[in-house]
């Protein structure tokens, strides 16, 4: 039998599942292909032999299509790091022989750099000790955008979809009364700022969007936040701001940090706050104008409602090739997109070296914000534009969208 | 000439420009109405003469599809209250002045209590003094759902059907590590509790939604709540929780002012946060387990990209309703949905006094509320059900929505 095994891992995308519907699409079809075994919770749950049988599960084109359109790993996730052959060799036998035992020769691993680190390490170890019957090799997939090579990542469109719209009407709503007001709006991103710079895509229908933009990768002072808080409130009432929830100081401190020191409720807990509330805290104290912060917080990441048609279509297809890179026997690769030009957006899918991939980070480069440190350039825009493109028709039942669950 | 006026006020939701809309469709072919002006930011704006003419703006249908999906009001907002006429009848007269320059013989006010309070006195005011030019009427419009009367109010049913799909979605989020974790999510409503009910519509697919409602009408008790949750806990892994941002104690003491008192931050700053954050805080020192708080903030008024049909529909109908009433002199009305069944879903529109609705609030009934105080009734979803049915095709450009901008 040429058995196949997904499993998933890292934080949730709404486009996540489209990946493996990518690959279930091709397996259905394909005659190396026999039955098709999930991992629950990821590597763990194959330690854990939690193991489903995706064959019998996947019994039409409707389930497929309902998986699609579920946000976060269906199939469950870990963030689980595997140790290297060297500390614990048995970890790798434990899982060659649960592989050989369910006689599977592909497994996919759908993820972002921790993942790609686990497919890197395990073929290493099939290469090492001539292991010639089971090909590992990986899928991507971050909102942060953060993995190097690949041009962009599967859930990245959408979420920047998702927050682009969400700007976009957050700027209505900031607009309504004619009092000075100051909203401030916190997105994801620890270490990179790709999916606030996102939040400039709510401009391109004529949009004012964002009045300033701050990404993590730029050291953030207060006192030039505050300089041009202040400026713009001289020309508008409504002013609004996108933050990375990883904007830091220039010591290299979180400035989310500065909210958890002292800041004790009445039961004497410890609340521990975000970068925008804090900014919140400073605008009210120095300016005095009416404030508030949002965060977007994990509807950034799950809103399956609003998806891009594009980042779907690539997510599955990075989903097929990372089957057919399997059936090809290029273990310790990864499916990844590289553009050929953004306009017209040309993009080729290509098997890469894991091993190029896993461990390292892609940060937003300097050309891509400006120079105040306070908004992202136009090539930033020509880079993100093609990647919120098209809608997908969401399946709602009885008036919310339906689900796929394992 | 015989004008007409339309004027929004009260917070925004993803409809109040739906019901415009329904304004206009009925003015723009009914002879008895001319020219149609908007007041820019509410009664206060129309005392400030900020008004713009609307006919002049809105030139095709394809501008009213654009207003239509457009959250928050177009036409800008005010939380302004008139005095009354025995404090200051000076107030009134300026209005009326400004009206007959204008010669706008029907005057539409769209909100919430505080903007059937206008309409109130302003017609009492007409009434008195015997001015019979001027017709003043009301349309509805909150998300919190709290006038009393009409069967709900527009935009309600588009922010439940973006709460019961964001929990959805969440639920999925939440359920992809094996972990033990408690998310806690927070829904508006200060006084009432109809927005954090609709989290339960997110099971009407199968789903297991919240696993925890707290609606502010039940005295909160802390005790009662980490029983809850410990309960929860000993049945599964993830635990789903939704309250109302108004939960209050037994003294009638809002849960999140527990969470400002000595929360001060690293430059000494009193930071506000809501009654979510505080149960989080609670829950990581009483149970310790994986915590987090979100709030759905201003996106579950704003987001215009997933509306209700019924709700969208529903709320044109009643802005062309509140102008038969005001073309009809029926001053002093406010456009009302009254249910007939909820299955079949069957409503009226009907002309009710805003002299019963306004300056009071439609709490939800004990009925809606089961016994432990921690999750909604069935008659509840009968009653929230219908007013999420439908999907509305949103006009998308280059891979945002389109919002029209007056």
């Amino acid at each position: 039998m040429n058995n196949l095994l997904i499993a998933q891992s890292g934080g949730p995308t709404a486009a996540i599942n489209a990946t493996v519907t990518g690959i279930l699409s091709l397996a259905l079809i394909h005659d190396q292909v026999d039955t098709i075994y999930g991992a629950i919770y990821g590597v763990k749950g194959l330690l854990e032999e939690n193991i489903i049988n995706i064959s019998q599960k996947i019994k039409n084109t409707v389930d497929l299509d309902q998986l699609t359109q579920t946000p976060a790993s269906a199939l469950g996730s870990c963030r689980y790091k595997l140790p290297e052959e060297t500390e614990d060799a048995q970890v790798y036998e434990k899982i060659i022989e649960i592989l050989r035992r369910y006689e599977i020769r592909y497994f996919i691993y759908i993820g972002g750099n921790d993942s790609m680190d686990t497919v890197d390490k395990l073929n290493r170890y099939c290469d090492k000790n001539g292991i010639t019957d089971i090909t590992v090799v990986g899928a991507p997939k971050t909102i942060d955008n953060d993995l190097v090579v690949t041009d962009h990542c599967p859930g990245f469109g959408s979420a920047a979809k998702y927050i682009a719209t969400s700007f976009a009407e957050i700027e209505r709503d900031c607009n309504v009364y004619d009092g000075k007001s100051v909203t401030i709006v916190e997105v994801m991103g620890r270490n990179s700022g790709w999916l606030t710079a996102a939040s400039a895509l709510s401009r391109i229908n004529g949009g004012s969007g964002p009045d300033l933009i701050y990404l993590c990768e730029r050291a953030f002072s207060m006192e030039t936040f505050l300089n041009d808080v202040k400026e713009v409130l001289k020309k508008q009432s409504a002013v609004l701001v996108a933050v990375s929830e990883g904007i830091k100081d220039s010591d290299k401190k979180y400035i989310f940090e500065r909210g958890q020191i002292a800041a004790k409720d009445a039961f004497g807990h410890t609340t521990l706050s975000g970068a925008a509330k804090v900014l919140e805290t400073v605008i009210q104290q120095e300016i005095g104008c009416k404030v508030r912060s949002i965060e977007l917080s994990v509807m950034q990441r799950c809103s399956a409602h609003i998806t891009s048609a594009t980042d779907i279509e690539e997510s599955k297809l990075l989903g097929s090739k990372a089957l057919l890179n399997a059936l090809e026997k290029k273990g310790g690769t990864m499916a990844a997109i590289i553009r050929q030009s953004s306009r017209p957006y040309n993009v080729s899918y290509e098997a890469v070296p894991v091993s190029e991939i896993c461990n390292k980070e892609k940060k937003v480069p300097k050309e891509y914000i400006n120079e105040a440190g306070n908004d992202v350039t136009e090539e930033m825009m020509e880079y993100l534009k093609p990647l919120i493109q098209g809608e997908n028709a969401v399946v709602y039942r009885k008036g919310i969208p339906t689900y796929f669950v394992f």
